[in-house]
């Protein structure tokens, strides 16, 4: 009798196992239930369908049931809900616009995503209050943009990827929309120095961000929602909410059948993508991964991880019932890698934020480094905030986080693959990187973050946070050795101001009797005032992280100097 | 009596070195002599300049004299050539504007750069006969661009990275421009299958492009340049030529002080950039480098590097002067990594060539795919054509290769910081790279590359090359999985044309015989046909490297389907 493999679930991870499992074997009967009415779509592209930027909703569909019955012979049945799994007879039992009905399995491959986050919030249940996660919600979100008067007042709650791509894509609408983000900062991966940024340019762009504030409840007149009611008493006018706070893994089923959930409710794989029972394998938003960092357990519901892993479960899944057996491959595990484009900036991260380290009381270096995307003499140079988190004492990276208009996803992948494969900050200095003038600098911004961080393991400077300032500012005496202009336009207050190329004949002027924090615009001068002044006999010396422009949130203002960190 | 660095030669290395050793050393006196009427200038900008993109010749100045001295107290010496180095007595002899002199050092810096290859071709030295390298040369140029009248014929000689810019420079400023390349192939660092996208988008510009020829003599009328008469015979009319068929390093001065000269006829440095002599340190084009892949000598006469080695040399040079001595630091080698933009696409490398790595004796497999920069589904996707070159036995890569119109520097900063930290195919298939829809694709150009690699280092396909398919045709059965309109819109003659969807219900039809070579447009389907042979029972199948649009080469016809290596 011809072997099977069911997979539950048709979009990313589940698609990706059906085809990489018909690759592998194609003896085996392949048979894939979704419960909806579409598998692998472009989920990722539905913020920008809304918004307008993919201007067709069939650009959403990648492969249709045809064609995987066609070309990889998989049996894929639409509207099918998969109730049950019977593990000792190695059964599933369906609910199919037919009825019900089982089939056996000799492989099952559970791919059942996530679940958007709706708290019990009074209202949440009111017609015009959504979640964005399948097409059919788009499809219901895009109806209502359709029909709602300009200047309508839209509430998105969460300052998330969908919060802040539907931010994005309902102004570009002509809507007026305001965030409710209940933490201190939008873009939970991101610390919250960076994540700034986002607020700033969805600021600029007219989007309200209220931050610090939850939803009490919403609003109902005539049936439908018209305001959000905050915990903090305010009311939002809402003729659309959207609720997108996280989703949670589709773990029910399998819960139900017995298989081990982990510690962060995610489903429990090994590497192999294989749960706690042999014949079943896992993939995509619904498991738990290995953070390659730090080896422990994370969710990660993302696009890239679910296809990754969903190639992995059908291969192994395949392999298993080739004769004799091939094989396995494994799952590498997670950075947590992810991008955002807020209007005209985007912001990314990979690996371990510096407050994740830090809860995990991990000893971290960071380090902020503005430079240029391409070199600066060529048109259109913008620049390029980036972050570095280290293991001080090996100088290992272990996370990293950009913001930028342009460059800033080129970073973070190099960024990625050199947290992958364990580079230190000293590799970093010396990367050799692509450069011509319209794609980067003979210095690109990855070898100056390389650079800053290694003079300071080398303990050529030191580097004092904007937080450490801003929490003990009577403990140090600031100098800015900026220019006159630069100065005059905006100084920290309380500062000294001695311009770089007067101190060496100002030496009597520097501040003395407490530490000493130098800053200038973004750091490239107070290192060599810091170098300077070192050499000339003072000592407790500190050089503002990031500068003036990250104390005050300022990304685009390059210094098209020398850059020779 | 104050220690003294001496710094001979003022652009990328040399000033690269002065602030850095500035950085580490404040007590020794500097002092850097430019033979010519400037320093630290963007010389990489200059083809931009002159095709117009940078509008202002004072944007490629980037630091004056009067900013070193008032920020770093760098004396700086412009016109001011050094003659000769009297070793024993470490002192320097000098010819400045107002006569010789001569100066004691206790460390010397040489960063004399290189010079551009002139060769013993008659006419050469004709007025409108120009290479270009230094600001003058480009201010030369540029007098020239400004005089001549619409649709002169320019003859630019050779095709690397100069030559490809000024040719799309000329060609911008209006000129009717020939491109000469002696090699068979346009950039020389490239392959040629990878060069060859540079030339079409050349000709598509309208550039002429002759390769395999080369100059007998220049043509004279009225005392300047007319014309250029090629080795084959043909005669070009030039009113300007440009000889940019590479350069060679500056080494008189370092071989007149007997300085040791490596196999390349660069300046052998050690890791610490350290010449011979212990008190002599060098950097930039006139030194050679070591290979991170082969730890083989080669020269790079690149910015990147020039910029890293400086840094190197000027912080041994200034710690070896301090008190005690502070620790060297190392460079770290070179991957020759590079990027050329020609029109509206970039063409880049890293790490290894096929030919170099067979000219090395090693065995090494390759691989092509095509794959869009980011989702298919968001608009304005181009395809970026990536080549790998891995070791064969380890599957370690080696070198990259990337041709597209948008996001090809990406993946090659990617893959080179990949190759430094010895990553093999089977890391890149898993990297986490950063998603979402503008950016890239839920499996990365990268990915895609490494699945390819990856499965073929898995035993799971075999590729067969363009060039193995060429030499030897009548050794192999053809067969075309593609649609019928892709078939009738062009195919490889004598091919067998079964599309995909088509092949499990025509199993009788594939050839028999001989080896089977399947192609499609890039090559997924050919996988996905190549599979399930295998498991039909079918061997000694092969797939077409990069497929119909490789053989054809033809970039940017991308299929906008799952993409699931």
């Amino acid at each position: 009798m011809q072997q099977r493999i069911v997979i539950v679930g048709g979009v990313a991870g589940g698609a990706s196992a059906a085809a990489k499992a018909r690759r592998m074997n194609d003896d085996v009967e392949i048979v894939m239930f979704e419960k909806g009415p579409y598998i692998s779509y472009g989920n990722c592209g539905i913020p920008y369908y809304i918004g307008g930027d993919i201007p067709q909703r069939e650009d959403l569909f990648l492969v249709t049931p045809e064609t995987f019955w066609d070309r990889f012979r998989i049996d894929v049945r639409l509207h099918h809900e998969v109730l049950r799994i019977d593990r000792a007879q190695q059964e599933v039992f369906i609910q199919g616009p037919d009825g019900p009905f089982s089939m056996s399995y000799d492989r099952l491959i559970l791919a059942t995503g996530g679940v958007p986050l709706r708290p019990a919030i009074p209202g949440i249940s009111l017609p015009g209050v959504h979640s964005l996660w399948t097409i059919p919600d788009g499809d219901a979100i895009m109806e209502m943009v359709q029909t709602l008067p300009a200047q309508a007042p839209v509430v998105i709650i969460g300052g998330g990827f969908i919060g802040l791509e539907m931010a994005e894509g309902l102004q570009q609408r002509g809507f007026s929309v305001t965030v409710v983000e209940k933490m201190a900062q939008v873009m939970p991966p991101l610390d919250p120095e960076i994540a700034a940024f986002a607020v700033q340019e969805l600021q600029h762009h007219g989007v309200q961000v209220l931050l610090g504030d939850g939803v009490a409840s919403f609003v109902e007149t005539g049936g439908t929602v018209s305001g959000v009611r905050l915990e903090s008493g305010r009311e939002l006018p809402a003729a659309l909410a959207i609720v997108s706070i996280g989703v949670r893994p589709e773990t029910s089923l399998a819960t139900a059948a017995g298989l081990e959930i982990g510690t962060t409710d995610g489903l429990s794989v090994d590497p192999q993508m294989r749960t706690s029972d042999p014949a079943i394998y896992a993939a995509g938003d619904m498991v738990e991964s290995v953070h390659r960092c730090t080896e422990t357990k994370m969710r990660i519901p993302l696009a890239g991880p679910a296809n990754k892993q969903g190639r992995t479960a059908g291969h192994n899944a395949a392999v298993d019932l080739l004769h004799p057996p091939g094989d396995h491959q494994a799952f590498q595990g997670v950075l947590g890698t992810s991008i955002v484009r807020v209007f005209d900036l985007a912001l990314a991260q990979t690996g371990l934020s510096q407050k994740t380290a830090e809860l995990l009381g991990m000893d971290v270096q960071v380090s902020h480094t503005f430079s240029a995307d391409h070199a600066g003499y060529y048109p259109g140079a913008r620049t390029i905030l980036l972050k570095l988190i280290t293991e001080r004492a090996s100088g290992r990276l272990l996370g990293a986080q950009a913001v930028g208009a342009s460059g800033a996803d080129k970073r973070i992948d190099v960024l990625a693959t050199a947290i992958s494969a364990g580079l230190t900050v000293f590799d970093l200095e010396q990367l050799d990187l692509a450069y011509a003038p319209p794609f980067s600098a003979a210095k690109d911004p990855v070898n100056i973050a390389g650079m800053v961080a290694a003079n300071v393991r080398r303990g050529q400077y030191r580097l004092l946070s904007k937080d450490g300032l801003q929490k003990h500012p009577a403990d140090y005496s600031l100098l800015d050795v900026r220019s006159q202009e630069e100065w005059d336009a905006g100084h920290i207050p309380g500062a000294v101001h001695i311009p770089i190329d007067e101190l060496r004949n100002r030496l009597a002027d520097v501040p003395k009797g407490r530490p000493i924090v130098i800053y200038c615009a973004v750091g490239q001068r107070a290192y060599t005032a810091y170098r300077m002044l070192t050499q000339q006999g003072f000592s407790d010396l500190y050089s503002l992280s990031g500068g003036w422009q990250l104390w005050e949130g300022i990304l685009d203002d390059p210094e098209y100097e020398v850059e020779t960190h």
